[in-house]
């Protein structure tokens, strides 16, 4: 199990206001309402960590807020919460729409749960407009889970980039880690870009598959398997189990093509069927055969601190590039400068130089 | 064909000075170099422009220099190619070691130069720490089309990053159009970024394959097959004949996995053998319907467009990022945030804030 994080007095303090905090630039009006803030936030953090599952849900909607005052509430109530967090194992599922995800997620969830865990599932789903996420269609089939005590179901952020629902669902794990979650499964929709951005955020990549041709085929293009530490084939029930079985053959087969992961850990393979309820308690040996190889080798907290690296340097680097070419100087002598390469007047280097230099 | 493009005489008067040029903060000395460094592009130019193989070789050089004062004379003398440019075919060539490509581009060259065309071949192999890069013990492979005075062969720039590698390949190609040869091939080494750099500045991407079990999946593994336009198992003789033709089966059947290209073109699979001089006119007749294609749906003039935007962009974003973190401010800031992210008392994205608010 990944090492447990106690709060210091060092930290605990931090969480009032600290003398440092206020400088020459604050008026005393920011200063009021910094207290009010930290008050509201300090409120929010106690409840949380009784495991209050409405404060919770509260504390995720503000850390989703798109105003730009509850954006400072949010941080401070995230600062708050990580002394407490970082105690749980953060498990990524994906696999494409109707390999039977949710399913999936509702058999696993209950099992942990009768070993006496907490689950808490958070969805990422850049793709999804409308206000509650693609996963609310899927909660009919999480309704057991949904009823438990012990199961806190969220779904995704929505209407934002990538970037932004990554943010926000990295930030909810804090707060499901503080209200003493200690499992949270991050399920993706199975498209696009999403896969990179939830295996940055777990210990443990799940991949379900359906028997099928072309499916390894799907799967070795886009990297998916590449990032699996586990592929589970789904549906291995009925008519479909022979199938499933020769399909688990053929990915073991194909895992053993990709080198050796740096984590020392040979990614596996397993039969299960989500609707029938078999082979779900394997999946969570495989898990927890695989926290224990990654404890005692320290990569299990190696990467929890290349992700963080990661994180810090993709948000940077993203800012970067919205303030440049969000710059109306740079739109416009951008468009000068594409027309000056398309009329074979300049190259992409010089014009880069050009631009570059406007900035300054 | 591509369009050739006539320098207008709005663009011969750019290149000499204009009065535009002369500035405020221009001394009397930068213009008199100015002249001096406009002259001598003059002169190479002209000798370039007429085909002359000792210029051109001498303007790669420069393009190639590191010497910050050669810089601007490069850039001169490149602007004063481009209107003489991007009449070529562009052609990447990519296969792992030991595939043939050099023994492949001996064979196609002189094919080529036996239709009258003039062929140039560059290389990129960014790992190439040796002055002369790593194509030089490869011309010994190349000598009939060394010796022959309609093609030039240019060792690839060495001790670079790719993006340095990639923006002189980019430059060189402009010199060789401008000298008035008709196919450039640019090879890569067949490892790591430098196909995706290549097919960035390439019309057409030839993949050569060899028979054998694993190679398929190696290509699609590292996203090479997807780009590829064409894909030609070389060392299809002998013995080795009729697994070839296998090989290319099976190719054809994992290219139709993919989905239809915007270019139209369903890409190709073809057999080889460089050694014995086969099968090769029959690549050329795929590259010709290729250019058939794309001209008449305007793919190929879009491509070039959209290739010049990405390496504009790209250059760009690179400076940014190495203008921040080269940054001592942000060294000795970054270092401190990813302390805290490390003792949980802030995540990776309000460190990132910090980071950039430093900046400003």
């Amino acid at each position: 199990m990944a090492k447990q994080i106690k709060p210091t007095s060092a930290l605990k303090e931090q969480q009032g206001i600290s003398q440092s905090e206020i400088t020459n630039q604050d008026s005393i009006d920011v200063i009021k309402n910094k207290r009010k803030v930290q008050l509201q936030a300090k409120t929010l953090v106690k409840d949380i960590l009784k495991g209050n599952i409405a404060a919770l849900s509260r504390g995720i909607t503000l850390v989703e807020s798109k105003n730009k005052a509850h954006l400072k509430e949010a941080n401070s109530l995230i600062k708050k919460c990580l002394p407490y967090a970082n105690n749980s194992i953060r498990i990524g599922i994906t696999g494409v729409p109707g390999v039977g995800k949710s399913t999936f997620i509702e058999a696993f969830g209950n099992y942990l749960i009768s070993l006496g865990k907490k689950v808490a599932v958070l969805a990422i789903d850049p793709s999804s407009t409308i206000s509650k996420g693609s996963i609310l269609g899927d909660k009919t089939r999480m309704e057991d889970l949904v009823k438990n005590p012990n199961a806190f179901i969220r779904p995704s952020a929505s209407g934002e980039s990538l970037g932004g629902v990554a943010r926000k669902t990295r930030e909810s794990i804090i707060l499901c880690e503080a209200a003493g979650f200690d499992v949270i499964i991050i399920e993706t929709v199975g498209v696009g870009q999403s896969e990179t951005a939830v295996h940055s955020m777990v210990d443990f990549f799940l991949l379900l598959q359906l028997t099928g041709a072309g499916d390894e085929l799907q799967g070795i293009k886009r990297g998916i398997i590449e990032m699996a530490d586990a592929i589970a084939i789904n549906k291995a029930d009925g008519d479909n189990l022979k199938r499933a079985k020769l399909a688990k053959v053929e990915f073991e087969r194909i895992l053993h093509l990709y080198p050796e992961k740096s984590s020392q850990w040979q990614p596996k393979t397993a039969i299960c069927s989500a609707l029938k309820n078999e082979g779900i308690e394997n999946i969570w040996k495989i898990i927890q055969a695989y926290i224990q190889i990654t404890s005692e080798n320290n990569f299990f907290n190696k990467k929890r601190k290349e992700q963080n690296k990661f994180w810090l340097i993709q948000t940077i680097e993203n800012q970067l590039k919205m303030n440049f070419f969000n710059n109306p100087k740079i739109i416009k002598e951008l468009q000068k400068q594409i027309g000056l390469i398309e009329n074979n007047e300049t190259t992409p280097f010089v014009a880069a130089e050009v631009l570059l230099k406007l900035k300054k």
